[in-house]
C-alpha cells in the first residue's frame, strides 16, 4: 500500500520520502515501486521517465529524517488501533506543525484513535481502493474535530495527483466504498450458499456483465440510461425492487423513497439533459465495445487461461 | 431486448426472423440493428461486414409465420406474467415440436406461467445482461420440469454465440444478476439516505474504483488476489467484515462459512495455483492500466463532458 501510495505522488511530481520500520522491507521498496512503474508506465504523464519518477522517491531508515519538512504524512502501517494511536502520537512530536496527518486505514475513523492528540485536527482518513496507483478513486473522511481546511488541501491533493476524491460526511466503520463491496458480497455468498448457483458463475455475472458498463458508469449512471425518462422513471417504475430486497436482507425501512429519487433526479439532470440521453447510450455501447475488444487481447496473456491450456494438453 | 438478442444471432450465424405486434415497432427494428451493428462492428466475427448479418435477419408481420420451421424461440415481450403465459400457450399451437421455447423474463421463473402447457418440458429462462449483443453474461434457469436436454442445448448455443452462459439451478423471482445488483442499490441507497455520501461520489466509488477492476476479474477473483494465501485466507481474515455486514442488514445467519470457504477455495486453486498469483497480480495491474488508457479516450467524446465543458463556457 505504501508503495502504491509512494507512486501516486511522485507521479505526480512531488518528493517522497519513506520509512518503514522492517529493514528488509525497506531493502526492497525501491525495486518494487520500479517494477510498479513499469506495468504501468502508460500513466506517467508527459515526456517523464520511470527514473525520472524514481528520482523523487528516497527511502529512510530514521522516522524522524523522513518526516522532517515534511507536509503531507501518510501513514499505511497494520490495521491495529494502537498501533495507529502510537504513530500519531509520534507524527505529533516530530513532524513539522502544520504538516497534515493522513491515514490510509480501512477501519478506523480518526475519532477513534486520534480524539486525544494534540494535533487532532491535523487528522484524516485518506483511504484508497487497492491498488491506488492504478484505481483513482479515494475516501476522504475528516473527523468532525478535524480543520475543514485540511479536508480541502486533502482534496485538491488528491486531484492534482490525478486521483478522484470522494468525500464521506459521517465517520462509519468502514466508510462506503467497503460497505458497498461487503453488501454485493453478502448477497454472492447468500446466492453461494443456498446452493443456486457456482462461485465461477457469480464471478461472471459480474466480469462478463455488470463490470463492463460499470468500467465506465457508476451504478446510478448506468440506471438513468435505462429509461427513456431518465433515473426518476426508472426508480418509481422499479424502485419496488429494491425495496423488495431490503425487506427480504431484514431491514425494516424502505431505501427508495421520494426523497432519495429527488436527489438522484437532481443529481442525473444537473449532468445530462434528458434529450442526451440517447447520445449518451451510444456513448456507452462504443465504450464498452471497445472494452471487449481490449479484454479479448488481455485473456490472451491471463496466466489461468495458460494454466487452462496446458492441463488440456496434459 | 429483441432486436439486441437479434444481433446475438445473427452475428453467430444464425437466420434470424423478428415477428412485433406493433407494425410501427416492426418497421424500424432493422434501422435499429443497423445502428447497433454500427457502434460494435468489431465484434462481428472474421471477413463478415454489418451487410452479411443483417442479410441473415427478416422481419414479418405474421406470428405464425416467423414460428414456422423455428428451432429456437426467444420472447421478449412486456414484463406481465399474463401475457407470457398467453404467448407460450401460442409457441404450443403454432411451433415445430421440437422447438425450444425460451423467455428474456428477469421476474418470472418458468414454474410462474408454464406448469400447464402442454409443452412446459421445452420451457426455459435464458435472461441476458442489457444489452446482451454488447454484455454477454447469460443467465439460463430452468423450471424443474424443463428437460435436461434443453438446458444443455442452450448452455452450447449461447457459448456458440459467444454469450457467457451462466446455469441458476433454483427458480428464484430475480434470478441471480438482479439480486446482487439490488443488493449493492440498496447499500447505495442506505449511504445516500443517511446522508453519508453524494450520488455522484456513490458512483465515482464504482465507476473509478471497482469497475476498473471487476471488467477483468470477478469479485471472488480478485479477492483471491489480495493474500498471499488466496481467498481461503482472504476470507479466514476478513470474513468477519462480511459477517458483520449481514448482521447489520438483519440477516439471522452468518454468510461466511467454512463450508462456503472450503468451496471458493477449491473453485480458486482449481483455476490459478497459489504460486501463480504473483503474475496473475500483474496481469491484472497491465489490464487495469490499458483500461485506464481507454477510459480516458472514451471520457474525451462523453457527451456529458461536453455538455459541463460547454457550460463552463458559457
Amino acid at each position: 500500500m505504501g508503495s502504491s501510495w509512494a507512486i501516486v505522488y511522485a507521479r505526480a511530481g512531488l518528493q517522497v520520502a519513506i520509512y518503514d520500520r522492517d529493514p528488509s522491507a525497506r531493502s526492497k521498496v525501491i525495486a518494487k515501486i520500479q517494477d510498479a512503474l513499469e506495468q504501468s508506465s502508460v500513466l506517467i504523464s508527459g515526456h517523464e521517465t520511470i527514473q525520472d519518477v524514481l528520482e523523487r522517491v528516497t527511502v529512510n531508515d530514521s522516522l524522524a529524517a523522513v518526516l522532517e519538512g515534511a507536509q503531507f504524512i501518510h501513514e499505511c502501517i497494520e490495521e491495529k488501533l494502537e498501533s495507529k494511536r502510537a504513530m500519531f502520537e509520534q507524527f505529533c512530536e516530530l513532524a513539522p506543525e502544520n504538516a497534515i496527518l493522513a491515514t490510509s486505514t480501512s477501519s478506523f475513523p480518526v475519532s477513534t484513535f486520534a480524539s486525544e492528540l494534540s494535533r487532532r485536527e491535523k487528522c484524516i482518513v485518506v483511504h484508497p481502493a487497492t491498488p491506488p496507483h492504478l484505481l483513482p478513486v479515494t475516501e476522504i473522511c475528516p473527523a468532525p474535530f478535524t480543520d475543514p481546511a485540511v479536508t480541502d488541501a486533502v482534496y485538491s491533493l488528491m486531484e492534482a495527483c490525478g486521483q478522484v476524491p470522494v468525500l464521506i460526511k459521517k465517520e462509519l466503520p468502514s466508510f462506503v466504498l467497503n460497505r458497498m463491496q461487503a453488501a454485493l458480497f453478502v448477497e454472492m455468498f447468500r446466492c453461494l450458499n443456498e446452493e443456486v448457483i457456482s462461485p465461477s458463475d457469480i464471478d461472471k455475472i459480474v466480469s462478463a456483465g455488470f463490470g463492463l458498463r460499470w468500467a465506465f458508469l457508476g451504478p446510478f449512471e448506468a440506471v438513468d440510461l435505462n429509461s427513456a425518462g431518465g433515473i426518476k422513471e426508472y426508480f418509481e417504475r422499479f424502485g419496488f425492487i429494491f425495496n423488495d430486497m431490503a425487506k427480504d436482507l431484514g431491514l425494516k425501512d424502505e431505501v427508495v423513497t421520494s426523497n432519495s429519487i429527488a436527489l438522484l433526479e437532481q443529481y442525473a439532470r444537473g449532468r445530462l439533459p434528458l434529450a442526451a440521453i440517447n447520445e449518451k447510450v451510444q456513448w456507452r455501447d462504443r465504450a464498452i465495445t471497445a472494452l471487449r475488444e481490449l479484454k479479448a487481447e488481455q485473456d490472451k496473456t491471463a496466466v489461468d487461461q495458460r494454466v487452462e491450456a496446458s492441463l488440456s494438453v496434459a
